[in-house]
């Protein structure tokens, strides 16, 4: 018999079909990573793409969009959102909309395009994360941007354009519905509980146990018990946090180790499939501007959090229709696999 | 410059990318049609397929599940729901779940396999409504369901498993939260105004005239102002009206021809690409079942219509990161496009 479940904080039902259950093999040979080929994005080609915002690696007195860098960022040739204007928020009779003014960075991970952060060393991934952190910081500090999501498409099936590995930033003017709705249930939790949903979903989680892919002293890797998705895995500071701009170094050198090992399990059990991550962090609020006390509340409230979404099945008809989702893989069966495939 | 423009009804954004604007021809060759080949819906192999619950075509007095029919009704033989069994909505700890109660049909929409919905002559397209009709009819019937969701899945990378022309009805035993925000905003529209949102909307989009793609009688067919994918159409009954199954006889024999009009407008700008169709329906509410005042009520706040999602761009990241949709080509230029392409 299929399973309906609910997502314990989004207002969103997967059904888990188990019937159409399916072993990791038989969603075929998935291997979306690319021929190690030079791209714009490679040294060499610094002056093809717009001017650096942010690189590690080469000195200081080294002139700008050189090569010498290990990770360097950079705006996107073709933004979603531009960085120049106002906001110029406006009706048009029934209709709103604003200037689509934003900021829209590629992370260039590692010179080599052949990088494949599964494999990433502790350093290299260290590296990456820095860069995450220096413009979420960065990009923070403009008072016209309220969120910012740093995301990683890896594979053309996933949505990747270039195979060069990157990840992204975008820094928008308006706080996503869906993080405006987990903020809500977050802090109704927390005054009614005085105690972080999130907490209470990690300690359900790690009591049950068969959700969970790994646990260490700072992270928690686990398959959501509504899983959208086959193998999607979410990765859990324990300490919770509301901003992963600002983990500890502990956390940060935790992760760096933790995120390449998850990426690795799904590799190893799936043959290097295509997948989108996205960072979950709180949004640029008035209180994280200005007021300690108001952003202590939001840091015990919510929590930051990996994403990862393996893409094995297509989303149609039913999905794009009522928001639910068809998952042929039970979340259990899928942190199992994971948990065998270090 | 980009522009964000929020859904007149749901609280979601998109960016209209201008920058990144395209040509229909610019999404290359789209062509989703496959060859026709017999499969297991062809006439000759219905004992292949689970029982039928209906067809048109057969004599009464002929076999069940024999050929002869033009439009034929099966359980899907891998439902993501099953017919058997009671609700049982239970908890697990802070997790909530009930069995995958449902019921998962496909409309098997012609005997030939080569058949195009976008060629149907109104008769062919007729006899698909009417199945459609009467399966919504009959599952409404049963007080396990509360929502019915018609749907059509074209082209492999739009989802469909199988070539052979078909169509999906899946009910399910609860309403979807993104249904339940239409209505609760159409209510409030309807309570503040004593219009409806939808007439409000048809109203404005007629005066405009920029994203109407067709006007006559009894429909309209326009690109959304906050379409999330590119050459997204909607088609909308004018007169309103809750339910799709209750249309009257003038607006099914309308619909018979508007819609393989609009599939057809679809195939010449792009090349027949894969695309996702879903009839958005009011649920089935104990005022629908019981209480024909409520049930007054949800017919003037609601409009049913269709919705078509070519399917042209990856959902990535970004996407799944925080809701928003990156849209390249603006619903004015698809709506021309789409106007030039009968």
């Amino acid at each position: 018999m299929p399973e309906l479940r609910k997502d314990p904080i989004l207002d969103r039902w997967v059904i888990i079909a188990t019937e159409r259950s399916r072993r990791p093999n038989d969603f075929g040979s998935q291997n979306a990573a690319s021929a190690p080929t030079a791209s714009v994005f490679s040294p060499g080609n610094e002056s093809k793409t717009p001017a650096e915002v942010f690189q590690i690696g080469r000195d200081a007195s080294a002139p700008k969009d050189t090569s010498g860098w290990r990770v360097r960022v950079v705006p996107n040739k073709f933004p979603a959102l531009s960085t120049e204007g106002d906001l110029d928020s406006r009706a048009s009779g029934m209709f709103d909309l604003m200037n689509g003014v934003g900021a829209h960075e590629v992370v260039i991970e590692h010179p080599d395009a052949a990088w494949d952060m599964s494999e990433a060393t502790p350093e290299q991934m260290g590296d990456v994360l820095d860069a995450y952190i220096a413009r979420n910081r960065t990009l923070s500090d403009d008072t016209r941007f309220r969120y910012i999501l740093t995301f990683r498409n890896f594979g053309t099936a996933a949505g990747a354009s270039i195979n060069h590995p990157h990840s992204q930033i975008i820094a928008l003017p308006v706080v996503p519905r869906q993080l405006k709705d987990q903020l809500e249930v977050a802090k109704t939790h927390f005054n009614e509980k005085l105690r972080s949903i999130y907490a209470d979903l990690l300690r359900q989680e790690l009591a049950d146990g068969s959700r969970i892919v790994e646990n260490n002293e700072h992270f928690v890797v686990l398959c959501p018990y509504a899983s959208r998705f086959p193998f999607e895995t979410q990765i859990y500071p324990k300490n919770g946090g509301a901003d992963f701009s600002r983990m500890s170094a502990e956390e940060h050198a935790a992760l760096a180790e933790v995120l390449p090992r998850t990426l690795r399990r799904i590799k190893n059990a799936l043959g290097h499939p295509p997948y989108n991550m996205v960072f979950q962090t709180a949004p640029i609020t008035k209180e994280r501007i200005g007021n300690a006390g108001q952003w202590e509340t939001l840091e015990h409230d919510f929590s930051w959090h990996i994403d990862i979404l393996p893409r094995l099945t297509q989303v149609a008809g039913f999905e794009w229709g009522t928001g639910f989702y068809i998952n042929p893989v039970s979340p259990e069966n899928a942190a199992s696999y994971l948990r065998d495939s270090e």
